[in-house]
């Protein structure tokens, strides 16, 4: 499973030198769980950034930040609209059903695992409101999407819009936001602007073990503050988890190290022409490739994952080494 | 509330130098989650350690790996006997109840916050065996228990005698787990005999950011793992979680981190005759001292916990600082 | 088990005439669920008998009833103060926990199974305010005890008054609130003023399988009505529970009920002097008697449940035989 | 919302008059939940209607029957394969998320909302066995399904060999049941050859407030039976609903009810001709009628639900008025 040449994903990189010298500066007696300077320091660093006021908890994983985020935001007896290939609903062990004590995930369709205000309105629109139905209580999206697809700021806007008007708060799983925000240019508010809650990645972007999830709506944070520690998330050595989410602030590296991922994988879509299954925007490339291909790429050292049976899916990190990710273009070119 | 001589908790201690190598030797590429070489092989390092096999799951804190531990042992219609002044039941903002879905701790007296198979009886006696009322499906207890008192290997193997000849699983939270075999002197399974999961504490020891959930009955261990990922506690680079769970087993620094909080302990101990609530076992202490007496010992810069009105807990560390330690022997000695 | 002259409970009892009568009316064709014109009815009903706005939702047991309740009242991380022998403590087979998610029943002192402003304040003061420590949210008291006793408006008032000062809302779980109003002779409000949600007793009182849901708080209905579908509580013949709450309170037949039920107990208390355990105020009658008078009142044809080990529990119902009640009388003045 | 000609659905008519009498002859002193006689002899006469041992639990509603199953089937972080129009995905109000602690309904698809093993095989075959994803614990289908279609003793056994197969117990809703084992003519159990557990219909086929909840797999209901009582399901005058179930079974009430209701869909059904969305078996009839043609009915007295834009779904009782299904015969006859 493992190979010389990684691109299965970006959630096992290493983790970056500055990210190290964080946790190592951190290692002086502080208060524990989130009572020490580093962590009390988070709500002014991300409401610097998102330039509006902010609350900021620290956790271990981005399943717990969405899922806490979700808790937050819908009863048990509501539902969640989101995509049907979003990560919540494929890939998390029913982690949302366990934190929100059973609410249900509303499934919508949408190209490139995106949801548009159609694709909403058109899983709402049927559900009746009565008891009978569970009904919707928030949306939430990917940014970028489950196939490395990024909503416009227009596309964001028009999101936020369409969901205060039917009532639903939304909330942003940002497990790759930095590579969103890289490839947009865009301000870091304009990428997520009109969400109450946004799970803002860290580890698949050069951090260790911290993601920090984002209130914009402060109230929730509270309650939220409760479910982490009910949920076994209140690590009694935080400063260790806010350290890192400082550190990748910290002179943008959260932007230097996505745009160091989205620049390989632009390298590799560039070559990869009619074989791309979407178009590359973060560090996601979606390729359709043979099994005879696959096993060729494979034999020159090259590790992915399978996407079904004629595609693969492969991810460039902050670190992927551009001696690989030349190879990789060239073998692709070559195939 | 942060001092200069610290000894609120050993829950915010320092990283022991030998983890934070493992930290770093660990930061190379592999599979994520368990999948890496480090996480394969804590099942044979834990194995080794108690002299039968067994199941290891890393998971971020001592709240996750009890109640993740609970979970398995425990339907949501039943219940846990624990000490009621447990960690589960006082400081784990509810964890057990959300791990299990309402299961209910049933609270059981006992010296020191350590149950006696009487106690326990005390608590199960009662209850009808009809659906009115919650029965009991495990026992957990503390070792060493949260007023640092231990269970000998002869208690132990009562409790666990008469646990079984109930029909009732046994989990043992260890959070100082490491402090109560250093001053037994016993092996470690003697110090848990007849557990069938164990909640093996790293974190207070010299770690950063892991704990070993250790399953005696194995098959326990793949619905924790499915509850684990459920609960946003598999975390993508697991590997670093593994790497301080076998450094700290390594050469048994295990033993002597807790042989050095356990020494620092005695050494105040020794001074405070009567002012001892509970005989000084593990790394707790805890004192009778008014409060006019606490803020003298604040005003010398030591920092603790109040433990109600009349009295005061001080912890002690791996890195208790021998000076600090000497200090507060002496101001003890004073008052 | 089942003997002639039943005092084992109210729980058990026939169905007055007048509810059959209510119940065999209802079954005209009409719009399922609680859409028909009785289920409608249930407000306005309500909202006379306690001379201010309710909303009131039926239910099929008085164990949905207080846990839907304490579910809209409570989030899944909170606790709620009650009675160490309240019914949702000891009876209800770890209900609330299901129902609310896991929260926390803090376990509250009082003579008599009532509580006090004082001994509420005992449980809620030592609480830090912290995530580690289950925050309380509410508080539940029974109306009439689980041994009897009632709540006079003045004692009403003032833990409503307490309750509020701490920002709690407060349940009355009413299985015998009829029995309470009879004997207190004061209004029904008067006998849970300050109530946020009043579990009414209907089953015990000569009901089928009817208790009525209360909201003082009107927004908390609509979340309990998502709730009771949800817990498979929503009957689709739901008429026929509506019938039966509506036809005890026709002509006050909850009243005449529960007077005739606590007349009979009044006449058993009156000759049993010192063995009376708690004052007879409702319909339950708690007796020191020795195993060997228990044999003997069994032997008479008496049905009763022990009381632990030298004491019985007696319990009278709207259709107490009277001829049942001078004999037991006389057997008990006997012994 | 409520006309003359009632086709709305069966689960609002009226009481069959066998069970007013059986309700009626129940009310003599009894033990109290599910201690008394009537609850007592379920077990035997379901045993004998299957021809095989079985443990009957009586609960007030089809949704709690149904999720009570599924509870005893599948752990929280499992999930239930069923058809995407299943009454517990459309229309339960989220109870399966509640009582299974939040497991996740894998939706199939299959013509008139029947599952086939290919059908669950699409479903089962791309969930890789992996803690990522929601693992499959058990089949649920719905007999008669909720486009009135029967699955034949062949088909039955189809499912439940493929399901055995891959090591899935098989729950069948069988709010319409009835319905469905007189439109077949088999045996009872050959409706639901290799179920664990079996939702029993009454309220819909002439009864007041029962459902049976009979599983085949005796071990699971003495978990059963605790968590109806955790889920406030256990009422105390039980007698009331074993009553009930006992006088459908007496004399085969049940199917004569149902062959009543069936005959009434099949009348109606034989002037449909081409409108018919799907074949008529039991007794629930999808007509393509537009707009207009739906007023028109109402116009003159028919009460039913609009199917989406272009159709009606229409329902037979037993008690349906043999006048009323000719006037409706005619009525779309003459469209």
């Amino acid at each position: 499973m493992h190979h010389a040449m990684q691109f299965l994903s970006d959630n096992a990189a290493a983790v970056h030198p500055r990210i190290w010298a964080a946790l190592q500066a951190a290692d002086a007696p502080a208060p524990p769980y989130d009572n020490d300077a580093l962590s009390q320091q988070l709500d002014d660093a991300f409401g610097a950034l998102f330039g509006r006021p902010c609350a900021v908890l620290w956790v271990a994983t981005g399943t717990a930040a969405n899922c806490l985020a979700l808790a937050t935001l819908v009863p048990p007896h509501g539902g969640v609209v989101c995509h049907r290939e979003a990560h919540i609903e494929m890939d998390e062990g029913g982690a949302p059903g366990f934190y929100t004590h059973g609410a249900k995930l509303l499934l919508a369709d949408g190209e490139g695992a995106k949801l548009t205000p159609a694709s909403i309105a058109a899983v709402l629109d049927p559900i009746r409101p009565d008891v009978h139905r569970v009904q919707p209580h928030a949306v939430s999206i990917t940014q970028a999407s489950e196939y490395g697809r990024v909503y416009t700021p227009a596309e964001m806007a028009g999101i936020a819009a369409f969901a205060a008007g039917r009532g639903l708060p939304v909330h942003v799983d940002g497990a790759r936001f930095a590579n969103a925000v890289a490839f947009l240019g865009c301000t870091p508010w304009e990428a997520c602007a009109g969400a109450a809650a946004l799970s803002f990645g860290c580890v698949k972007n050069g951090g260790m073990s911290a993601e920090g999830l984002v209130f914009f709506d402060e109230s929730l944070a509270d309650v939220a503050r409760y479910r982490r520690k009910r949920a076994g998330h209140l690590q009694s050595k935080g400063r260790f988890l806010a350290a890192q989410l400082l550190a990748i602030l910290e002179g943008d590296l959260w932007l230097e190290n996505a745009r160091a991922a989205n620049a390989a994988a632009q390298e590799i879509a560039s070559v990869a022409g009619d074989r791309l299954l979407h178009p590359v925007q973060a560090n996601e490339i979606f390729l359709t490739v043979s099994e005879a291909e696959r096993a060729a790429l494979r034999a020159q050292g090259f590790s992915f994952y399978d996407w079904g049976d004629g595609a693969a899916r492969l991810v460039t990190a902050w670190n992927s080494d551009p001696a690989h990710v030349a190879a990789l273009a060239r073998a692709i070119a070559s195939l």
